[in-house]
């Protein structure tokens, strides 16, 4: 009954399998291996993009925050929303690693709207050289409340960011679940929808802890390479970030992955609706935000279940009082867990 | 005959064992796992430290670069040797984790001097406000020319940084193989040497990617955390960082390790003195710049052995004109190796 | 009828003749010189605080960002409004200066309410090491707006922030305005009232570029000569800073300069109120938002006034369309020049 | 006999009636003040650079950052000498405002030579992403020394920069006195000999505090805009430089300050000669490095003199040891203080 986070479970028999071939003799550094080679011509064959510039680093916050810096000056401000993981998960790594740059929040809920967006980019730059100048547009796929975006969605925000010239970033941290979900192919996601730059997330869905940064217009190859060594983000025995994504990409291990994570999480929001939880948002990949009585959340905790209480207290007077929680699957959720943990609900 | 790096080598058998352990089942994430709790206590151990704050990050980089930051405001200089990795080979990253701090180079060779250090520091923080202000004292142990400080040359360089009460970093990438070759304790090289904070290398001497930061003083403990989140360094699922170097320290691998290197750069070196090869530096730790003849340069490259030509240039037209290799062992290095590369000297 | 801004008058002559005054011989550079040690001494007496540090910039963003900086670290949020001058108005200066903080929008109008200032400190920080860490409230004072807090209101923000052991800084490009406005002490706007630091303006108010930016405990006083000097606002010939503060305090010309303004602008919205204007926000100091319709702005526009116009646009086909004035005076208005402003919106 | 510092002397009565005229009624703000159009027509007749882009700051310090932050990626090093301006004098400024870059230092005294930046340029750069990168050449004109580069030493080092396509940055604070020592054109001293950007430097040579930047390709200038505001370097009432500027260029002012200015360090100079103070450097502009005895220097800072010490302590045992003194003319140094200060050598 553990459903606390997709980075609290183990990393997939395919990835672990190929870190280990990957340890044997000698090989050269730096991202220099023949496994990052086979990675890159993978990669760009998954995204259809046989010119992009493929990179790999081990955590989600450092692809977020290189692949901004690449596209933002100081001087600018990034659009994103209030919940996204750049504004609230990454204590100032964008403005970090952009030397400074703002973030300036699209009003509304977690997914961004056009209009909202076009609102928001239409305030700034008024004021000539005195505020801060328009930067690019990051958008979060699958966002931080577990809601997928339609390529009909994308294309109309980065239609909005292309109306003003603005580059457009994806925090794709749980790119595999909103691909699954949608079941449309990795460049209608991105390029073809008006991508620049993607985050292809690795870690929360079966690896060890690697992510890609792949940009569809190779000429920040080389500004990458030096932001990344810079940050100390390149590695030097680089080969074992990419076996990872050798493992991940190989036999479609990713798309599984989050085949499974998004099952589980199907699963566990019927049961929980089957049992008069509220869904706060519909839930379209591997996260769920549910709402139920104290007196419930109080016999899941008894019994060991492991999961964020979003809003109120697991303490409390009214144990009919409904808390939010938040709870996320991955691909190792077992279907017993989830029948043992609806089971508290039944009294 | 694989003599290019010592992070182009394989990780040790112990390490990838304690990582597929650690693969197993759900684990509290962002370094809260337990495994990082027996790490702690075990380096404490290793180091006579029980106060001491212990964090892992991913590159060597990453663990000089932030434990610097904690000590080095950005209108500040860090001093340090011409060679240094910290000045030469990390595109600025001192300088990006400071806020711009600058590096002020110690006359002389790859080793300091005390009087050297206590010259450069004397020259600077003349003009009051003016110019930057001193900062912490860096050096790199084993040397970045295959060289290791005493127990006296450390204590006396430290000295000199308590004589200007600035903080004293130590560099030990390749911490495990000083330690070998000085046949001391962990403790004696560090803070009973003076030393406030060292970055404890694994990645070079048979991890994956894994150093810890070990402040002897832990007040500086949750700017650390705050500094190396922001940077992007906070492993979500840090278990893979733990597992490293719980597997590192079992059983004094890593000392294992480092012995076996040692020894076979010894075994190297002596193959090569009887073979006339000049030593540059005399290798103290897993570490040759050794003279020889181009003919035999081109030989052993014909033969497939690999490592850098430090000085000269492998083509040329004097057979017998000498250049230089730098050649680096790890713990895999095989006796067999080192006698067929030898074997190319014989004519 | 020249309203577009306090910063496009002339400098009052109490300022020009010490200017002038100062000019003669050789004096000391960089702070050294007497009338800095007597511009000090003066200030600790206005705001009866004799162990304050005080310094010296030439522009109200240099006050703010250096102010600020020494109270924030990079990963931490400072707390505004939406229009603080810090977040509207500088380009990004307050992340650079503080090496990539973030600004944490308070909800609500120009003017911070206690409620919604709590709300959003306490918003932030719940996220341990993955959010970024709770900053300084920043206050201004006159707001951006014409607005001036009491002393009561300031009271309640600061206490909101000491009660999360926040600092607060006071924006005071217009300190002089609002205490005319206030009828208090400069302590009673200040430290007694809960303030670290104020940013004391005086270009805005008859100054060439000067600001006073004071420190009421001593302890940043360094690290503010440093940062001021690293970012390159050490001046020189310092002694043409003091001079201006020296002309600017003499004989309380500030306060009449800034009565004056106060008093114009009084006037001005009494004619615009008696001929019908609306005034978007009270105005309290020396800057006035109106609305009225569009064929007077257009009156005025031909006539050689010169105004922002905040809302809507002077072409339009509505002539009856009413557009908002921002109309700003300094101590150098003349009631001629409103009386004929007036004259303009009678038909 | 006041020969501190040229930024310790008065400002110029031109550049006073320039500021007084200038203080008269209403003037837009943030450069666009009608002053600053002619100044910026006037600087590019005098540079003969017509597309030439002009701006003004008040500190040389920020013209210097500015510019290069510029040509400066964070990831690139800049070369100068040891005793730069940039180096010694600017408290990390320029690290500051590139975001982190790095200065490398080139072989030698206080004149670059174009074989040491050669061999300089060419020792960076060799370890692909792991080193910093080459980034822009700053050459000080005069030098911290009192030096003058020739035209001919000027395109010797500018075309060591071209030959690694480095940009070119003239640090200029003390541009007059160098043009008048070499009796040439500015054109002749910058963009002619392959100068990218000058920093002509006001404040030393008689102004209050402005400095102007000019870029010979324009092509940065709406970057140097954003840079200068971020960095608070705008001036709202930007009209006191501009008029600054102004009375600095009309009838050649400037011209004939630094003629002053050298023509009085080169009395100064023979006379020390004549009483057999040796030179340090030759002095070539308006400042002297000179050796006398100790006894000489006790008794005229008895007398009241005032300058450096630059090596040496004026305390000392032995009366007839000789110590090195700093001594700075401006263009108000008079003769009868010269004369005076020389009588005290005769015994």
């Amino acid at each position: 009954m553990l459903f606390a986070s997709d980075n609290a479970g183990p990393a997939h028999p395919n990835v672990m399998r190929h870190l280990e071939r990957a340890n044997a003799g000698y090989m050269a550094s730096y991202g220099a291996d023949p496994i990052m080679e086979q990675v890159r011509n993978q990669l760009r064959e998954v995204f259809e993009a046989p010119e992009a510039a493929v990179y790999l680093v081990a955590t989600g916050t450092a692809a977020n925050a290189l692949a901004l810096a690449c596209y933002t000056q100081p001087w600018q401000t990034v659009f994103c929303t209030h919940v996204a993981h750049i504004q609230e998960d990454e204590c100032n790594a964008p403005e970090f690693y952009t030397g400074g740059a703002k973030l300036s929040l699209v009003e509304g809920g977690d997914k961004m709207t056009p209009d909202a967006l076009r609102a928001r980019i239409d305030a700034e730059e008024r004021r000539g050289v005195h505020g801060p100048q328009r930067g690019p547009v990051s958008i979060t796929q699958v966002t931080e409340r577990g809601q997928v975006y339609t390529l009909d969605e994308l294309r109309d925000l980065t239609e909005v960011a292309r109306g003003f010239a603005l580059p457009v970033h994806l925090d794709g941290a749980r790119f595999a679940n909103a691909q699954v979900a949608l079941g449309c192919s990795p460049a209608e996601m991105t390029w073809k929808a008006g991508v620049d730059v993607v985050c292809f997330g690795g870690t929360k869905n079966g690896c060890l802890g690697v992510e890609a940064v792949i940009f569809f217009d190779p000429a920040k190859a080389w500004e990458f390479e030096l932001r990344r060594k810079r940050a100390a983000h390149l590695f030097s025995k680089h080969r074992y970030l990419s076996a990872q994504m050798a493992g991940y990409l190989e036999g479609d291990t990713w798309l599984e992955a989050a085949r499974a994570a998004n099952g589980s999480c199907a699963q566990l929001a019927e049961g929980l609706r089957a049992r008069t939880a509220e869904m706060i948002h519909p839930p379209q990949a591997n996260m769920i935000f549910a709402r139920f009585p104290r007196r419930i959340h109080q016999r899941l905790h008894d019994a060991g279940a492991v999961y964020y209480i979003w809003e109120g207290a697991l303490e409390g007077d009214d144990p009919d009082e409904r808390l939010t929680a938040r709870l996320v699957c991955d691909w190792s959720t077992e279907a017993a867990q989830i029948d043992l943990f609806l089971s508290h609900f039944d009294e």
